[in-house]
Order: structure tokens, then sequence, then C-alpha cells
């Protein structure tokens, strides 16, 4: 397509699995709420291209870091040798430092929590991620975590930050200083340290265990949370389960794909921050409340809510609301 | 007291908070019901001793090495250099390597998920407690996370011994093989070799935040799950949460120590497990049953369960029932 000037040019990875009907969705979707978006579209490749050495095209990557901005569907990550995670490479090559969750109930849909609304931030390039692992000796493997005092600070700044442009009163570091007194601790240190800039922002510190339990008893409790990299992979994931839905936290759901039954929320919601950081908001609100709406009312939901509507049956809906 | 042939001598930690007041409970109850059990008790000490880096004295652990079981209620781990936690050195001191909580709803008393019964067997000397870190350079540090065949053979056989002799169907190993490939790799290799012993258990791996998720989605999809450390620390809190309780997971809860509120529950429960660890299955049926019953009724319940009673009342009614 030619480019429009008025455009805004955003990289699409539909992902595998149920990635590419819930991709088609959001693009349904934005077409009829007039989003001034042109997508550029990069599929998973099917060779490891020796440049990223993993199965993301160069090219794929080099669309983000022109675009800026990109919308990312579930990407299974094969097990195997050889290549590199894509989830990792895509983190890693992009410097996507932080990895940012809301995490909520769904108005009209009852869960066993209500009333949460949290966002987990997760520090997304280091820590338990770090990839060093090596065998000492025979029957003896160590790994490595790696925590620096330049990605703990980026992560506490954005989180702090995050937390006074976005009306939200607390931020929480999760941690398990008490074990890992040298990794945890300067990550603690790290966000003390930026907690000092943002008096109006109270600021805690929780042991991940506790943490968890917290989670499961009263998730209204918290509010923003900011952690290493492993802990805000398991929390977010609690979250999700618990919670109707957290943001772009799901897979690619193999045994459903191309059934027509995928729930394309987590993604259409992720499309609805994208549009929040290019400043689309009133973009971003049609559509939030266009999903909300659809669900609220119950008409129409996919099986994981309890329906039997199918991915473009909900996905009409949406677009009646709009 | 002069020591009775017929008694069998244990160990008892009260620890610290509410320890004491729910180790009071346990004592209570054992008399009532008769158990042949003679206390020997130890506290923690008020200064570091040498012998153990810690403020657990020697003679503590001599203890429990001599009499080969105990109890222990909670202790807090200061925070602070130049002693070591007190709950790791029990650990590594006594070897305790599978570190074993079972999690079930409690029958009468309702939350947000019933029909739960699952372990957990946390691999307790090794992981990401190794407590090697060091700073690598200025604003980098690393810790060590350790897997070892040994180790890991060891709660994997445990694991499974457990589940075949307590009529378990099931056992899950949680980890992070994606990321972690060689150590967690390891530790799941260990657990497929135990497997094949035991072919009447059905044997599956789960990524620790799938499964975390699961569990708070549906955590009567699991039986007995055995895993690392550090997802040990973090899922069996993350039950402890959801469900009723888990045994002896809680803390000392500084803040309403003393004041006749905490919950024996745990603590008792961790008693009865240690009857059954004696073969005094007559002995640990009888207080089980009491413990739950007390519950159930909901005559009298402590505020954590929604209801007005003091340990003493909640003890009492206990013993009223055996
Ligand atoms: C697929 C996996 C590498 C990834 C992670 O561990 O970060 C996923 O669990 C996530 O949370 O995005
Ligand atoms: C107090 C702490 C050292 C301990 C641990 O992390 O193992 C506790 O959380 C537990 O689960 O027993």
């Amino acid at each position: 397509a030619a480019s429009d000037s008025n455009m805004i040019r955003a990289t699409l990875f539909p992902g595998d699995g149920i990635g590419p009907e819930i991709a088609e969705s959001v693009k349904q979707v934005f077409k009829v709420a007039d989003v001034p978006i042109e997508w550029e579209e990069h599929f998973v490749g099917t060779e490891i291209d020796p440049r990223t050495q993993s199965f993301l095209t160069w090219e794929s990557l080099e669309s983000v870091r022109q675009n800026k901005v990109g919308l990312k569907g579930p990407m299974a990550t094969p097990i195997g040798k050889g290549h590199r995670s894509l989830n990792l490479t895509l983190r890693k090559e992009l410097n996507l430092y932080a990895n940012v969750r809301p995490c909520y109930s769904l108005p009209g849909y009852k869960t066993k929590y209500d009333d949460v609304d949290l966002i987990t931030i997760r520090e997304n390039t280091e820590g338990e991620y770090s990839g060093l692992e090596h065998q000492v000796v025979r029957g003896v493997v160590e790994s490595l975590k790696i925590i620096t005092r330049q990605a703990s600070l980026r992560v506490a700044e954005y989180a702090f930050h995050y937390a006074k442009t976005h009306g939200r009163e607390r931020v929480s570091a999760i941690h398990k200083a008490n074990i890992m007194q040298k990794t945890d601790g300067l990550f603690l240190k790290c966000c003390r340290e930026v907690a000092e800039k943002y008096p109006e922002i109270t600021y805690e510190e929780v042991v991940i265990d506790n943490c968890c339990m917290m989670l499961v008893k009263n998730p209204a409790l918290f509010d923003v949370l900011v952690m290493p990299n492993l802990y805000g992979d398991i929390i977010s994931d609690l979250c999700a389960g618990g919670i109707a839905l957290a943001e772009a936290v799901h897979g690619s759901a193999p045994d459903i794909a191309g059934k027509n039954l995928a729930n394309p929320t987590a993604l259409l919601l992720s499309a609805v921050t994208m549009l929040r950081h290019l400043d689309l908001h009133d973009k971003a609100d049609k559509i939030q409340d266009a999903v909300l709406k659809t669900i609220a009312e119950g008409k129409y939901r996919t099986g994981d809510l309890g329906g039997k509507s199918t991915t473009t049956d909900f996905t009409k809906a949406i677009c009646d609301h709009i």
C-alpha cells in the first residue's frame, strides 16, 4: 500500500498458533475504528536467520527498529538447540527492557477476583535470563543470575514514571533479597534510589513468596509491581490465571489454533496500549470500550469465558459497538 | 523429666513471633491425646553461636540429630550480615533435602478453591539458595544457581516414593528449562530417570509460570509437585494463599505475636505429619480429626478464618473433641 503521510507505520507480528486469527481480529477492529495505522506484517521465518541466530528474520527486526512501534502476537519457543528463543531475541535485539503487563478484572465478567487493577513491570534483559550456564564438573551445573545497576535503575525509573503519569499511588518492588542479598539486594538499592525522586509515590518491598500468597488472597492490595526478570515471568502468569486476563501473557495455544475459537481480547488490549503509547487516546478509548462492553453484555463470548462464540463473531460484535 | 522408655524424644523449636503460642497449643493437644512424645524444647539463641554461625545453638542441632525427629515453629530470618539464616542453617546442617508441604482444602471452611489436595516437594539444599554471590565489577553482581545430579535424583526419588506410598497418581516436575536449559534441564533429566522406575505413577513436566497460572485457575489439576528450591518457595506460598492453609509455610507474624490470636492449625497439622513419620497413625488420625472437626463446625475459629476465638479457646475446642 502506498504510504499515506497521515498514517503511522507499525510492525505487526501475528506470531504462531492462534496468533494469525487474533491478529486478524485486531486488524478488522482497527479498520472499523478508523485508526490511522498502516501495518507492516512480519511472520516468524521457517529457517534460522544467521543474522539473528533465530527464526526471526533480520528484516522483521529492522521493521520494528524503524517504525519504533509494533504489536506482537504469541510466539511459541521451540525447544531445541542451535537457535535463540524468539521472545528472548526480540527483547534483546530491540532492548525491550521493561515488560509491562496490566492485569485487571473485566467489568461484567465474574471471576474469583474482582476489583483487580494492577500492573506488573518486569525487567526484561538480564537476571536469570542471562543465558550464562555451564557444567562445573560432571553432575554439577550452574547458571548465573546477573543484576546490574544500570538495568535496575532503568526499570525502576520506568516503573515510577509509569506510576506518576498513570495516576497510580504505589510501587512495590518484588525480591528475594533475604536469600540473594547481593543480586536482589542491588535491585532493591536501585529501586530505593529512584523512589526518593518520587516522594508522591508510596514505595514498599515485598518478598516474592509472600507476594504470591497475597496476590492469591487479595490481589486488590497491589498497584504497580516492579521486579527482576524471572519473578516477573512468574507473577504476570499468576495474575493472568486468577483474573480474567493480562495482556499478551498467553501463549500460542496450538490446541485450538486455526479453529476460530481463540479469544482476541488480550491482543486487542495490547493494541489499545500501543495506541496510548502513540497518544491516540480517542481511538484507544473507543476500542477498549467496545471490547469491554461486548464482554460485559455477555451475548458474544469465546469458550474460555464460558461462551460459544467464534473469534469472528466476537470480533464482529466489537466492531458493531464501535 | 525422667525419660520413660516408652516415650519417644522429639525436639521442639517453638520459634519466634507467634511460635511459642502455637507450640503451646501443640503440647496441650498432644497431652490430651496421650501421645507418647517427650519434647526437648530448644529456643533460638540471642547471640550468634560460633559453631553454627547463626542464632541457632549447637545444642539444639545436636538434639535433632540425636532424636532424628523434631517439630519446628516459624523462625524469622533477621536481615543483616555476619550470620546465616536460621531456616537455611537448619536445612543445611541437618541435610533436610526435601521440604514437603501438603496443601488441602479444609472441609467445611469455604475458600475460593475446593477439592484441593496437593503436595509440594521442594529441593531444599541447593539451587538459588547456594549462597554463592559476588560483585563482578562495580554495578554488576551475580548469584549462582547450582543444580547437581545427586541432589536432584535424591529429591525426585523422594517424590516418587512419596507418591507411591501415599496412594498418589501423578508427579509433576516444575521447571523453567526453556530458559535455564542446563540447570533446570539437569533437574528434569534426573526426574525422568526416576520416573522410569515408577511406571505406575504418571509423570509430567510443567513450566513454572504456566504452573502458577494453572494453580490459581484450578489447583485440583495437581497431585504431587517436585521442584528446585526457589520454585518450591514460591509455589508453596502461592498454594498457602489460595487454599485454607499449607503446613508450616507461614511466618512468625510479629504483628499478632503474644496476643493469643494466632491460628495453631498449620503447626498442629505439621505435628500430625511428624506422628505419621513415627508410625503413630492412630494418634495422628485422632488429632487431625479433632482439628478438622473444630474448624468445620465453625463455632471456634481464629481471626484469620473469619472467627473471633483466641488461640487458647480454639485449642480447648480441639482438646474437647479428642
Ligand atoms: C516463552 C518464554 C521464554 C517467556 C518468558 O519466560 O519470558 C514467556 O513465559 C513470557 O512470560 O513471555
Ligand atoms: C524465610 C526464608 C529463608 C524461607 C525460604 O525462602 O525458604 C521461607 O520463605 C520458607 O519458604 O521457608
